[in-house]
């Protein structure tokens, strides 16, 4: 996309109100726009980073044999009220609204319960089991504070997976297979390094869940890190029973701040039984369902990667989740530099690269220094510079490492890897 | 994919709660469900479809040089006060809710003022203008009541694209545009036929706007049809003096029921001057942006596909946005025959076909009324009376026109057209 047409700008300054550096930076470089405190518009460089990650989660989630649906945001009160779920007391974090006739609706801040009631229709004998099906959309919690920017939104995008199965035998080896492809997503979306799988609480009816915690400073977690068995975890489990259970020595441990970007919990019939989410087991009995739940926050990963992956000039978008590969730039009045540059985008695009082309009219330093804002992995640029030294020059955006090479080599420096 | 993996079912009653034909359909073959009234779960067949909608209207909008973005669903109060229109007893379909600190949100039933709030970050001179910012997202109306299935739902998928140009005639010039993208668009969906760019009252600012209506006895607007012209006149408008402008003669018109599946206004300074929204002229001069929207009811759509080309077994839907091009049917306990059923399942699609293979232990006629129900536009039967007759049977849902061939040519027979 040619740059003068993106109707977004970059702003050289942060608003004063926002405080933590993914908003500053996601606001500045023209990725989000502040509707209220914690609400967010993403614009379009922000929609292509989420689309990245939507993609390569729903990727993740089809091979294991999750199907995708849409939730309402909407609910009715009816199976929150089973579960005891409804009350503002109970949980603390609810939207709601009503419709004209005064009926209470409640916006979703996650699924359990309408989709236990859902799959009521779907699920009578163990023949429909197992069953997976995700939701990819927006939910809304009533936050009492919102200062972490895209990191805990009021109204946040998010991928919730919802497991049925007969018992607690087939729930293990689908757990297992989760927390594979849990692995996998924060890999290819580039945060494999600094990702830990954490021991957490399990609430009522497992001994542990397991979230999946980003070291980063700003963070609102501690995590205890393992480093020779690269187990982690949480504070709130961190005591001398569950360390001798893992076998794990205290002084082993390193200590993080880290976020919360996915977490998988056995929920066993914890929904099931209350709703009436039953099947008949091979055997004839009625059994409850086996259910469990599998979130990531995408909105949060695009906050987390922003927050722990940038530098003092700006964004460094890894190469997958980045809303274009290639930042092609060109300086100067020299009408022949200006083609050139325009050919290698047309070449470019034709090839299949996602290219951002800053063709506007400014000055080199206000176009390096977007570049940098903006934080595409490849900055090539086009001038009489660089023809100079041998006709491009790509600057990597993560290590700076500069290359200079013949323009018709530059589709095949990208296609050929 | 699988049907025996789908996790929905159809179902033979409609429940006794939905009156449109629409709803019955969609719940009965396993696309929706109901979670209160006006408020539907959209399933994974129709998650597809919607997809498919919505890629269309996506690649019209890009054409024309929409940019696609995420706004936010709960909206601050702030510009909709601006524009007098935050009050309930001015506009009387709003869902609302708050913060935990009693600061009240609206959840969108629109964009404009948001999008007009938000244009002052981005616009300040005419070199910022054209810009065409455009949503695909769930919007929410507060109906009274909500018996039309998802042709009327409290909660719906929609496309809005909000036009920002200098002045009214650079703003005519892509209002023409973004109404041929809208016929592409209806034409490609399969309605090209029966839906009419319709002269519909223009509010406060221009004589006319336009809405789209396709034909439906179930719609709840009526329309004037000039077939001679091919144009079509709302009710609201439908005078003397307005037919004298446009030139038409009364007694060729033709009176139909009909369902608004979109509209697109022009809005002037509206919104821009209450909220603020200017730029400086080429001139020097400070001027309000001339603004324009743009809508299409994408699960209104899918309801009205609905509505209007199925038949009494069910579904038919258009190739272009049908969930599968192919329902593959196996019949019988014949293990030769349910394999060659499977190695074709595979070769389709990996020829890049959607395939809904009915791999369930089930006789044919539950898999046949399942087929008709569900719409796709090709049923595939391999079975031993196919191959007597030279193969597979191939079977079009619209026309019920049937062909036998070898199976050697079904992947050929699909992708040469």
């Amino acid at each position: 996309m040619k740059q003068s047409q993106l109707f977004t700008k970059t702003r050289k300054e942060a608003p004063t109100d926002e405080a933590s550096k993914n908003a500053q930076l996601l606001i500045r470089a023209g990725y989000i726009h502040k509707v209220f405190a914690g609400g967010y518009t993403f614009l379009p460089l922000a929609v292509r980073v989420l689309d990245n990650i939507a993609a390569i989660i729903r990727d993740e989630m089809n091979a294991i044999g999750g199907q995708e649906m849409q939730s309402t945001a909407l609910q009715s009160k009816e199976p929150w009220i089973l579960t005891n779920r409804w009350d503002d007391d109970v949980v603390d974090n609810w939207f709601k609204t009503q419709l004209k006739n005064d009926t209470e609706l409640g916006l979703a801040f996650t699924h359990e319960e309408p989709m236990a009631l859902m799959m009521k229709n779907f699920i009578s004998s163990y023949k429909d089991l197992p069953a997976y099906p995700y939701d990819i959309r927006s939910v809304f919690r009533n936050e009492a504070r919102a200062k972490s920017g895209v990191m805990r939104g009021r109204e946040f995008y998010w991928k919730a997976l919802y497991s049925f199965s007969q018992n607690e035998e087939e729930h293990a080896v689908f757990y297992e297979k989760a927390a594979h492809a849990y692995t996998r997503i924060f890999e290819r979306i580039g945060l494999g390094d600094t990702t830990y799988k954490t021991f957490a609480s399990g609430g009522t009816f497992s001994k542990y869940s397991h979230e999946f915690q980003t070291i980063c400073d700003s963070g609102e977690d501690t995590i205890y890190i393992d480093e020779k068995t690269g187990i982690a975890i949480n504070k709130e489990v961190h005591n001398d029973e569950v360390l001798a259970e893992l076998g794990i020595e205290k002084n082993t441990l390193i200590e993080k701040k880290a976020v919360e970007v996915g977490n998988i919990f056995s929920l066993a019939d914890k929904f099931s039984e209350p709703i009436g989410l039953t099947y008949t087991s091979e055997q004839g009995k009625p059994q409850n369902v086996f259910m469990g739940s599998y979130g990531i926050g995408i909105s949060r990963l695009m906050g987390v990667v922003v927050e722990t992956m940038s530098d003092e000039k700006g964004i460094v978008w890894p190469e997958e989740i980045s809303p274009f590969t290639i930042h092609l730039l060109t300086f100067g009045k020299n009408e022949n530099i200006f083609r050139e540059a325009e050919n290698l985008y047309h070449d470019l695009k034709n090839a299949g690269i996602e290219v951002l082309f800053d063709d506007r009219d400014l000055g080199p330093g206000q176009k390096l220094n977007d570049a940098d804002l903006m934080g595409m992995p490849y900055r090539v640029v086009v001038s009489e510079k660089s023809v100079e030294n041998g006709g491009v020059e790509i600057t990597k955006r993560d290590s700076g490492d500069v290359e200079y090479i013949d323009q018709n080599r530059v589709v095949a420096y990208f296609t050929e890897g």
